[in-house]
């Protein structure tokens, strides 16, 4: 097999062999095949997309270039829900507590933020002492005796995707469906989940600006899944504004304790919601109006919060902060920032709103940034709502406040006003099962 | 300015500005850009084309990556002739001396053979003696006082256009027609012509397979030089079979001379004619039919046979071969091939041919290869013509009989008989001004 013969064949609209494909991806991830014919492979697949067969083919090969985890110690039906990437969003410290505490196994791994999206991984990290690396046994174990763990994305899954993610990243390929997809799934396969829901992010604040490419991102990753045994399912959902009213770490934090009690903002509380009951309906507990229905229960009892609590404490961290967000760690400076002028808030660029919190300190420009847990954005209105001149649209958090002036602009410069309300659209624009 | 624009801008099908390229000529050929991201904007190329502007800038960037050539010692009209490459193509020993016999003045470089096409700095090596290296003065005196010189292709003309193509050649993207008409022109504008007449090849034995691509290739090779300031013309023209009726270095120039006395295959003649009626033209000497009396008139008194003599003198080579083709280089071995039924030859694979030639020792596999003058194939039979079983269609020359097996049976499976005789094509299928 020759990788040229690979080259053309792509370039010449042919599909690919399952065989090819993974010639392709251990011949680059060990070195046997260069840079240079790797990333002419990925601008023909640029052109001509891939079938269904060869994306899993690829994602397939992907993940077993590295560690395929095995949780045959956890009990039970286990689930993962995993997001694109958005601004403010938080939904997997809510949903995981709230299956969890339905009977579902959450053995969660995720990433870190970096640009102006964030990561579970590093919100967490606003509990003092929470460790997101554990050992595979001290980690099942977390997860049979409190229904969920979640630790940091490890290095060592699908390491042929990292190699040809940086090498498009340099080469105008990353935006392929079926590149993307593939990348995405080869980690999500590389654990061992029976269920997985994924939430499709899509608007000003997501990758996908789309509706339409954000369902052909959806249905693509969810056939990779099913073909690969997976039970799966998907939501292509808003991002066009920020989820919630908070963006940055301990903020984000605060507001899902806040929501995991019942009083979360009317978006994030919709959301997680429906999240859950994806993840309960994929795990058979039940149809989707039962699944609600149970899904208010625990929130209302206070056991989707307790659960969160207890996975806090057995991963090192302190619950008395779950118990008492006021203990989590709070910025020293703040800086209101109001409207200026009066008027509906037409729309906002979320990307900007996201990048108005990395500019506090919330995330990373590079992999080696430090966060600041305490900084970020509180949302005092969203798209839709009227403010008066002079009326505060947001509150600034940093611990550094020379940080206020560029954010400030950033923020402003990504909120549009206007005369008149916006029409509304809908947070969760499509379901794929 | 940023390598990876460039290629998200070709990739999205805009168009790149005369900086851009040069940027990416410079860039690439200087190491500051590296392979993969080369190979990723050719595959961009191959699938988004390239306007005439962008092909042209490409051409002359390249160009300018090199030595690029002055001839203003050589007084007169200088006129190249380009052929793409073809099986028993020796058109450039036939119409060079013709048109310097008239006047006009040819200072070529020309390429050596690779694969199943054969160059003519090799078949000029079948003069003993013969240099095909001469110092720019040298040259420029040769040229001046016996209207023309062939020298070999000097490494130092568009070294940009060689590291592209070699990284075209191991990542598919050789057969993009923007950049194989860049690749010919950058070198063929590195020379100090004032008109270029190309003979693009079509068919079996050529590289453009169909018409409509040759003409594509053709009026896309006119564009860049009428753009780059030179006078134009090129002709598309059959390769479906070998030219004439021999294939190998000292067999063609034997039929060079043939043809210059008058005496040369029809095929032959028609093509050299035509083609030295198209640099005769364009360099103003008349209207195409006085300039094909004026062909006919130099044959016949014997004076471009005259002026190939002078040249292969002036270059060291012995002129005593010129005039008595029997003193050239003549092969040890030789095989007749007999057809192995009645019928008239349908169609030939004219790559074919050039192959079983390859096999004799006619040309080379790698550029290391050592060439035996003496190889090559003497036609009989051409497409069309009837032949009763067992009667000779080639005979096959070779310093080393053991290569005949493998060249015979190449030679007849690249031959179709058939019961009728097939359509004739024409010669010259398409003339581009």
């Amino acid at each position: 097999m020759r990788m040229y013969d690979l080259i053309q064949k792509k370039k010449r609209g042919e599909v690919l062999t399952d065989a090819e494909i993974a010639f392709f991806v251990d011949g680059y991830a060990g070195g046997m095949i260069p840079d240079y014919q790797a990333s002419a492979l990925c601008m023909a697949i640029w052109f001509r997309g891939m079938t269904a067969a060869e994306t899993t083919a690829l994602t397939l090969a992907m993940r077993d270039s590295g560690k395929v985890l095995c949780f045959d110690g956890i009990d039970g039906v286990r689930v993962d829900k995993h997001s694109t990437g958005g601004v403010g969003d938080k939904t997997s410290l809510i949903v995981a507590p709230i299956v969890a505490s339905l009977g579902l196994k959450v053995a969660k791994m995720s990433g870190r933020g970096l640009g102006h999206t964030g990561g579970t991984v590093d919100k967490l990290e606003s509990f003092t002492g929470f460790r997101t690396e554990l050992s595979l046994s001290e980690f099942e174990r977390i997860v049979n005796e409190h229904g969920l763990a979640i630790v940091g994305q490890s290095g060592e899954l699908a390491p042929a995707d990292k190699l040809l993610y940086a090498l498009r990243d340099v080469t105008a390929t990353v935006d392929s469906m079926p590149l993307i997809a593939s990348s995405i799934m080869s980690k999500k396969l590389a654990a061992d989940d029976d269920c997985i829901v994924l939430d499709v992010k899509c608007g000003s604040g997501a990758f996908m600006k789309t509706v339409d490419e954000s369902i052909e991102l959806a249905e693509m990753m969810v056939e990779i899944g099913k073909r690969a045994g997976k039970r799966m399912a998907a939501m292509v959902t808003d991002m066009d504004s920020p989820l919630g009213l908070t963006i940055g770490n301990a903020l984000e934090v605060e507001e899902a304790i806040e929501t995991l009690r019942g009083n979360g903002p009317s978006d994030l509380t919709e959301l997680c919601t429906a999240l859950a009951v994806q993840m309960l309906v994929l795990a058979e507990k039940g149809d989707a109006a039962f699944c609600a229905s149970e899904v208010a229960r625990v929130i209302q009892s206070g056991e989707a919060l307790e659960r969160l609590a207890r996975m806090v404490a057995a991963q090192g961290g302190d619950r008395a902060m779950v118990d008492d967000p006021k203990r989590l760690p709070h910025a020293q400076e703040l800086c209101v920032v109001t409207a200026p002028c009066s008027g509906y808030i037409a729309s906002v660029d979320a990307e900007g709103y996201g990048i108005a919190a990395l500019l506090l300190g919330a995330g990373r420009n590079t992999k080696e940034d430090v966060i600041d847990m305490t900084a970020g954005i509180r949302l005092h209105a969203k798209t839709g709502d009227y403010v008066a001149a002079g009326e505060p649209i947001a509150t600034l958090y940093s611990a550094d406040a020379t940080r206020f002036g560029v954010a400030k602009e950033k923020l402003l410069e990504s909120t549009v006003f206007g005369a008149s309300a916006p029409e509304k659209r809908p947070l969760i624009l499509k379901i794929i099962q």
